[in-house]
């Protein structure tokens, strides 16, 4: 039996395992190696506090994870296919074996949204991607379309610029909401093009991506752009399908938190970006799961009716 | 006129001026050079995510405000008096001079709860202390008190057994509500004695501290201790008394704060210490304080009438 078994290792994850280790829980970090954390698809890293000279993510999670160990963290790569109540604990089947637990930390994160246009999927790999620093390089004097108009859209616009020779961006509305910094630095890109007011309809090629078709959703006005390259940033979608009918979650999928990051279901709590908390930064990822481990300390003293003197 | 105006230079109030001024607002930091950051009276952080071979508070102090400064953010030694509602925007009021801004994120922290008892202020600075860090060199082989039994408690006293020959803990309940693994530490040390149910009554002594008087609440029992030291840690209180009046705060004084750090009054947002957030951790504040600067810059948006194009 687990004091607590931790979902996911990004930086929720870890920073829950660095937490609840150094309250000497008996403490289990499952890792879903299909579920990489969403910070690997940033290039660096500039606010996260503590880091003036900004910081690679793979780097910032080599030592979120370090220190989790420090304090004698474990570690399984381990998928969770199901969770299930039993009396006062929770039992956890996973691709692996079962675990007993009386509490867990969910820290899933989320993945990306696809736009189910046609060619979306046929050309994955070939043309369609959803992660510029994995991708860039293959596009270097290319043409591509980026789709998005928030912060991730504009930031992964930013860094593609370093390879793509013409860059269209394609956004629905007639303004982007990302944030006024980088919209700087986006407008001042030699190669950009904005389509406002544009949807992209369908993606096209024949081995590799050749082409995409848009419309203006205000004039219905059809063109057809050449490119080599589309990357689609429209938004995220909570890694959470195990958690139906086992937590509350919000319209979008979102596992509902309060502010001790307390789920609807005693002794599951959930921290980072699988939850509805509004900004998904590392810093705050980082803090809801310093709270979150505090919140299982306390559950599972109550559960052991133990008062530690 | 200012964007916000960030009152507090600990944590909180650092990476708000770090975030805000990546989000190229117009920002100002007040610090109030009587009001150090608590985390300043700490020796050494170790579980602050991405340091895994610890920090020095001041270095970590000084990081922040590094990469608050790369993007440009400012500051100014002033104590703020006053705070007002002009129509749509706020007036504060220092002791240097005035200021008109649209919105404010407080993050002022907070300080060391006295005890209330007989020779605590006499005898401060003459063996009366709030802070090990700061004074527990002055104890070496000396004999000392500590009250409290929290982690703070817990944790400076195991820095002043570095320096006391002999430390007597003085705590109210039958039990520590500190962590376990800062208990396991604390029972090991070879030079303490607990007092448990106890309360101290007074200090006492001629220039300097020279006994306590402690009374056992159960038995009612009195008890003299000889000691040149007494290191107070039973709670914090918020810096919050300028804000009386303006935002609700809960019977504490601690601002109280939904999940996007906006307190009762629009315009006003908060992070740290200062609110009513239950973890006092570094990781805690720097998380809402990336909260509250996000909260304040779309409240920005919607006094100014702009959407960033």
């Amino acid at each position: 039996m687990y004091d607590v078994i931790i979902i996911g290792s990004g930086p929720a994850g870890l920073v829950s395992a660095m937490y609840t280790a150094r309250l000497r829980l008996k403490s289990l970090v499952l890792q879903d190696l299909n579920l990489p954390s969403q910070i690997l698809f940033t290039e660096k890293i500039e606010n996260f506090p503590g880091f003036p000279e900004s910081i690679t993510p793979a780097e910032l999670l080599d030592r979120f994870k370090k220190q989790a160990q420090n304090f004698g963290a474990s570690f399984s790569k381990e998928k969770v296919i199901k969770i299930e109540k039993e009396k006062n604990f929770w039992k956890i089947k996973t691709d692996k074996g079962n675990y007993q637990t009386i509490s867990i930390i969910v820290a899933s994160g989320a993945h990306p949204k696809r736009l189910k246009v046609e060619g979306e999927d046929e050309f994955l790999g070939r043309g369609v991607s959803f992660c510029a620093v994995c991708d860039a390089p293959f596009f270097k004097n290319k043409e591509i379309v980026v789709v998005g108009g928030g912060d991730t859209a504009v930031e992964e616009t930013l860094y593609l610029a370093k390879f793509a020779k013409k860059i269209t961006l394609i956004h629905r509305r007639s303004s982007l909401r990302a944030t006024k910094i980088l919209q700087e630095r986006l407008f001042s890109l030699p190669q950009l093009k904005i389509e406002w007011n544009s949807v992209l309809k369908k993606i096209e090629g024949k081995d590799r991506v050749e082409k995409v078709k848009i419309v203006n959703i205000q004039t219905q006005e059809e063109k057809e752009i050449a490119c080599q390259g589309v990357f689609i940033f429209v938004g995220i979608v909570p890694n959470t399908e195990f958690l139906k009918d086992i937590v509350a979650l919000d319209e979008n999928g979102f596992v509902i938190v309060d502010k001790k990051m307390k789920t609807d279901q005693e002794g599951i709590f959930a921290c980072g970006d699988c939850t509805d908390i509004s900004l998904r930064q590392v810093v705050v990822a980082s803090g809801c799961a310093a709270i979150a481990s505090i919140s299982a300390k306390e559950y599972i003293e109550k559960v052991k009716g133990i008062e530690y003197k």
